[in-house]
């Protein structure tokens, strides 16, 4: 049995969700209220130590980091392949997945932390300093604290921006003829990047959108949008309880 | 025929040639003299756009990045095989060589890179301009700028610091009973750490070192050390030109 623990905000949870739509997988859906820090409690971290979303639990066994679970997904349920065959392609297919890794969430952090400074605010100073203490990692406690007090720094925007650039202008100059980032074939390099491209389209809108010069991002954007895998991965998701869709809404109509 | 660009001062770059020499695959050496910034010349960009080595040609086609570079060698050379065939294991494995990418350069990257100081420092202002401005990523560019008067701020000296921490912390607590990260097996995960924890031993004693609590990771450095192909990968090399040996030596006796 296929188990994901996520949250529909997320960039990363939807990168998984996505790779399971695609390939019509069924899983059992545990989601966590990112704002209530259930993924900091401890019957989370026993299953991801990172207190991170999203972890993937197949028969038991726990399989953590986007990038690293779509692969494994793409292993275990080989139908449809969504990797080349060829060493050479495949080594291509995966910069681009590492370009998501590495450049994805820094394009997406000031502004989406940002969300959760409304939420934050309305902790007692003991529920705050609860809270903090239970982030199981320096670099994440670092980002709960300025998203706590939106104290993002000029340099942290400014990442934000180059992370954003770096990611659009690979695209714009590597996809060529398309329709995908790997030519015909559809592959894990569109999964792992959309989520980060649609939201750099909304919080960037210099960068890309029209009169940006990047009209092959532009057109790529277009035309995973219209899939139906990605349409249901970015309806209001029915995986989240009611009560936090309003606030989802509202961050991908805003964010 | 193999071709592998690179510059033996780097971790980067060790972490392919160990690769290749646990496997016994010959190739023909590149050697780019980073302190001539020849890895910013039109002729390797043709290569790499992004500047950086290592990079592998196999049969004219390039492949790149290290920890990419290294799984693509162990799919087309699969003797001995380098990573597990059980796909759980697999991502597991993956983890790891994740974790070195991810935080293995942060570690190391403010005290390394302050040995171009005195290199930059002899370039008249036209020939330092003339570096600055062949450097192909706004991210090297500002590498290059906090080498040029040693500028690392107190905030990258504590990323580097945490990004250490993260990686020793990760091993103590996943090695187990060794003797290798993914236990009997020597793998990747083993290959693309070791040149990252061997700067951690020697810039932070005090996070890997005699009474830093830290034996199953000290442990595992000894074993590596012992290995013949890491004692010929650290040897001074024979890969590089006489004239840059003297610097390379310098470089890891003090760093």
């Amino acid at each position: 049995m296929l188990e994901l623990y996520h949250a529909g905000l997320t960039t990363c949870s939807k990168k998984v969700r996505l790779c399971l739509a695609e390939k019509g997988l069924d899983y059992r859906s545990h989601f966590l209220d990112l704002r209530k820090f259930e993924h900091h409690g401890p019957e989370y971290l026993a299953i991801n130590p990172n207190g991170v979303v999203p972890a993937l639990v197949h028969d038991g066994e726990p399989v953590l980091e986007s990038m690293l679970i779509n692969e494994y997904l793409d292993t275990v349920f080989p139908t449809p392949p969504l990797r080349p065959t060829n060493p050479l392609e495949l080594a291509r297919m995966r910069l681009w997945t590492k370009l998501a890794d590495n450049y994805g969430l820094a394009a997406v952090v000031p502004n989406t932390w940002a969300f959760y400074q409304p939420v934050i605010a309305k902790l007692s100073p003991q529920e705050y300093e609860r809270m903090i203490a239970r982030v199981p990692t320096d670099e994440r406690r670092e980002q709960w604290k300025k998203a706590s007090d939106n104290s993002f720094t000029q340099d942290d925007h400014q990442k934000a921006v180059d992370a954003a650039k770096r990611i659009v202008s690979k695209i714009e100059a590597g996809i060529g003829e398309g329709p995908w980032l790997m030519g015909a074939a559809y592959t894990l390099a569109d999964i792992d990047l959309l989520p980060y491209v649609d939201r750099i389209a909304t919080y960037f809108p210099d960068i890309l959108g029209p009169g940006s010069k990047t009209p092959r991002t532009e057109a790529w954007l277009e035309r995973m949008r219209g899939r139906p895998a990605v349409k249901s991965t970015y309806a209001p998701s029915v995986d989240a309880p009611a009560s936090v869709v309003p606030v989802a809404a509202t961050a991908s109509a805003t964010a």
